[in-house]
């Protein structure tokens, strides 16, 4: 369905561009006038959105023949072309300037990701790097598929499909063993069942009480080492909070499961890629 | 119309991120059970979105009670609570991640705005900054609001209501003069007529073809300078490219009429913004 | 988000049913006359879908007062009133039609639903029942809840909260085990794996692999016990297929974890349920 | 408007199904492998919905090749296939639930018509069955078309579109002949007046007043027979309630123009139809 | 569901008018300066349209108060107040165009068909004035109450709700008989079926293929009292084509049932109606 | 844009006519029977709307072929045809009404527009005609377009793209200078500034206050040639109210530059077009 989602947006990201229509060049560029242009990197990175950046330009005219000359999570020099697009000057310029706008912030995304997900690579073992909720409103799909893009997995997309027991659950319930109880009901029975502890002791009730799997927010390394020994494989790990680019090689080292990063998305600059257009 | 444009965005936003329900909350948390809760900043900046968080908790709940302890362009330090947010802790939950990506975003390109702003400035002078379409695909209108709270000022909102003739214009209509004359047609009669040039000829024919803003694309601090003297106010003068925090005290003190820059949205970083709940 | 799923289905299916107006009563009732209604089932079984209900009066007129009698989930008699509207004759009769085939169909499945939870429960042990995807098109939110009013839970909500292997993807991916593996990539890398079985060495064949879940499709009383056993607690049993109520007894006492039927939302009959109005 | 009204189901239903993706199929199948359908029913009845589940299909994907092997109204036998699917195997599979579900209810509808159009065929005569406005929230178009697929014919679709007086009507009025006169008023001055009665001085009266259509409700056969001889033709006659195939014939001989029956749509029976996949 | 048609258009109309918002007001009027307008015509003629310009300053902000001070169908005469507008000052500025682009074309509907319906019944006699499908496309559910504003009756609303034998269908079936029995079919089996005939051997022959009405269009006076000597009240007799308000009152004297123009939708002038707003 | 703003419109307008099918034509027309229509002028005109009626042929059946025998702002005759339809006869009796209520308000619009052109040009000199924002709500691209296919031009599209400062306005700043100083600011800090005067002195002290337009509101044709005269050139000059198409030429020979009417749009007729079938 990413199509589906997309499309809306790219819709509606049009429109708010265009707007009543593109008032300087319908009066000074003849209709059907053909144009070229070259979708440009102008920096290292990873790219993302080529699907995007399609359906801007089939939607802001179906007759333009778009061509991507990259896959999404390719990784790109700087002046590298990642995509042609060829039809009625008009039309693409009334395209530009939001297929730009989509493909600058997803291939950020892209980059981020992977920037990340090579460092944890660099430090050994076999943790995954996660994404959040903190991405974009209106964008989650487009940034979560830019997470794989990048190399990321994907946590849970919504509230809905996911069970993570923080501790205002927690005290709701009057203790984690009852959350967990309450968690694997009659709405979601089949849903693994997350919890979220600051401390060692947190992970040993967050296990006696049959979670899934445990968020360790916001421990050192050496707690994370020591919390991997003491889980033994019952549960699964993900780390969490305080995570920079330099701390994830260590990170991995302790042998989590998982680190999730909000940096990825909330934290990610748009990658500058340029249009050039040959009348 | 804020309201209908960010409605449409809020009530997407949630049904993105809510999905088919909370399930750990619906699970945990008996229905009815009140919360308080308060949105914290964890950085300096200016804040921005606060219109946008009220209507993320009133579609979650309209039985929820807002109220915001700033307003949109204030300066707030770390540890600042911007805004609480009371009623049902179900409903806060459901809207709690939401709330903080918009705000956290919005805050980021008000503060951008606010240090761009300040640093033309201290250069002196009239200078005004500008936004541009470099924005968020559906979020213009909110972006462009953060930027007026940062204290920056509109460029055009769309391609619909503003003509800005580019080399591609110029090209197809063999000169600068005859883009200038076409753009001043039927269709936007009323318009003011923007040419961007790349160096001082470039900037005279404009004069001459009749422009009323020019934008200096690229151009260096004595170039612009000279431009300055050149057009001697017969036309507006805007400064674009290249623009750098550091460089914006030397442009203002040419005496161009407005900078613009897209990393004032593109390129803005989210403030960290938290929620503390008390159930 | 229950309103804001229902609201969108509310709003069409009045609008399918009163089209240009409701002709009849424009044309003899003077507006502003006052009457009063009671809901009444003709049956007995379990309502639900009074939510449903309360916004289809509220979306034809927001001055109408709707009185619920009774709550989803309640266990109702022939003749037992289940909610009270009071109000603007010409608005009553406009939403009567809407919200009753509402009542009557989601009651139907939460009737269902408990007939056969109670057959369950009549069989000693914990076995629990689960919906599945043979929903009505349009209403799955809707037929999900008056399954959990009926006393079962849910299965997955749609193809992309839930991983459920069956026999075309382990033939793509030329074995089950591969199937597992490749299930817990970077897109749904916490969710739980569901394997569907035809036969014990099917079981066998999940467990080895690493799933979380084991559907045994169509299997005989027996062989669900002999499943019971080899399992040994290491995954979560769900049977399905060939599912009566007649049956469902046996099966609890097999001591599956789950049954899954489809026929409580597909199969089930719409409660009588009727409305009677004094002016 | 079939497929402009049944289009915006069909897509909500399939976001509804797919949600964020069939993750179990984008994990586990290579993009791009073939696979062939067939649509099978397992039981005996008239198909009815394959308009509609081609679209699902196009919806899914513009590329699969829907191929219907029967025609709305058609009786089919258990084993019959009634279409064939070809294309991508992801995309069938992000179909196949959704198409199903369509198929069961309306192939249901159809068969119910069926069966009551052929009992009062036997009854002799010229009776024939209408529908009513008891169909289910969203689907009147789908299902009133399948109603006639099974040989029935269609009352009003809304309240918009035909007179239909009850009690509540005339006692606003003050009368039957009253009511009458209003009916016949501005708004809908040329629509046909039907007036519900429940003996035969209520059908006298009606008749008095002017209606067109008189509908007889819960009325024996022998009362049916009488109406019939009464009204001589001066006005339509619709035969309602408590109305069971078993007694169909002998309201049939009565004579009555029409057969009203809610059960052909609210408490029809899907058709079990399944899918059956080759890679 | 008046209000639910009106607000769609109503909300795409304020937005269409408003675009991003009103710049000259939001830069002018500081927010919370309250005002007050009177809604003046400055012509004779009927108004309508009230109800719309209510809910157009309703969703331009909830606060403003409205106050009408006359109702639709009430003849006015020029400098009457027609209705009140209290509140914020920028809320009413960005309401005002809209809500009189409304009032304007409604009134203009009213008065024109008030001036027809007054025509028609100088010349004695019971002819109702109808309108026909020749609306303002978007607007036919508020032309039409316009028109009953006016003091006319309503025609079909749609092709879904009214049979109208034209001389393409008589020739598709080969006969106005086999029309007429074709019209009568299962889908629409209750409706009145209405020909239209040029001639009165058309007038006979569709009395004896069992019309409901006849339309007939483009007939002298003289050709319209024999057709209605020749009916002798077997069907309706509806006059079409070549209407004018001279023309009116003799029609009526032929004893035509009823006559149709378009130009009462399509054809009529504006009412000239301005806002008078005190700061 | 044209086409997404017309889109929404003509499939509203579709079923808005069409309702829950053509009854007539589903009961009398074989499906698939092929008919060929004309478009044909009954009047002098200049026709506009044509890529609209495409559009509603498009959305009615993909499968018609429309083809026009004109362009937009072609002047036409009395008998004129401006398009053919040609394919399935049921298809084009459905989207036959909604095309021609299109084409016969906006060739009203264009007609209207021409006239006013034209009379403008026979004054002499160079003086354009503006359209306002006194358009029909919901239509404003489609009519403004038109007013481009008479020969007009478009003054501002909505109150968000273009500054005018009426007495209102001035009222609430204190004065004119004021207002326009405020106009120009952040927001809009690109457009042009209009000012809406009533005299001389209203002139005069816009152009002091450094207005870029003045809006000169019902002056005599002397007051206009003063105006002229004292400007200088200095600002562009509009002229507005009392138009009528006889004063047109002498409001051009005062050298204004422009001139607007609103009765270009609200008053402009229907230019009677219809539709000449053949099965």
């Amino acid at each position: 369905m990413l199509e589906t989602v997309a499309l809306q947006l790219v819709r509606y990201a049009l429109s708010e561009d265009v707007g009543t229509g593109d008032i300087t060049s319908l009066n000074t560029i003849k209709s059907g006038v053909a144009a070229r242009a070259a979708i440009v990197s102008k920096a290292r990175g990873v790219v993302a959105g080529l699907d995007v950046a399609r359906l801007v330009f089939r939607e802001a005219d179906p007759a333009l023949r778009f061509r991507p000359l990259a896959q999404d999570g390719d990784r790109i020099e700087s002046g590298a072309a990642v995509a042609q697009v060829v039809g009625d000057a008009g039309s693409i310029f009334k395209a530009e300037r939001t297929a730009l706008n989509f493909l600058q912030r997803l291939s950020g995304v892209a980059t981020a990701t992977r920037r990340a997900v090579d460092a944890l690579a660099s430090g050994g073992g076999k943790t995954r790097l996660l994404d959040t909720r903190k991405t974009t409103p209106g964008w989650r799909r487009l940034e979560k598929d830019a997470v794989l893009a990048g190399g990321g997995s994907n946590h849970r997309f919504s509230l809905g499909d996911g069970i993570l027991i923080k501790d205002n659950h927690v005290a709701a319930c009057g203790g984690v063993a009852e959350a967990v109880r309450r968690a694997r009901s009659r709405k979601g029975a089949l849903l693994k069942v997350e919890v979220e502890v600051v401390d060692l002791p947190g992970l040993d009730a967050a296990i006696a009480a049959g979670a899934d799997i445990v968020l360790l927010d916001n421990m050192d390394d050496a707690a994370l080492a020591e919390a991997v020994r003491r889980a033994a494989g019952r549960v699964l790990l993900e780390a969490s909070g305080n995570m920079t680019r330099e701390r994830l090689p260590r990170v991995a080292a302790t042998g989590v499961d998982f680190v999730s990063m909000g940096a990825i998305t909330h934290g990610a600059r748009a990658v500058d890629i340029s249009f050039e257009v040959v009348l």
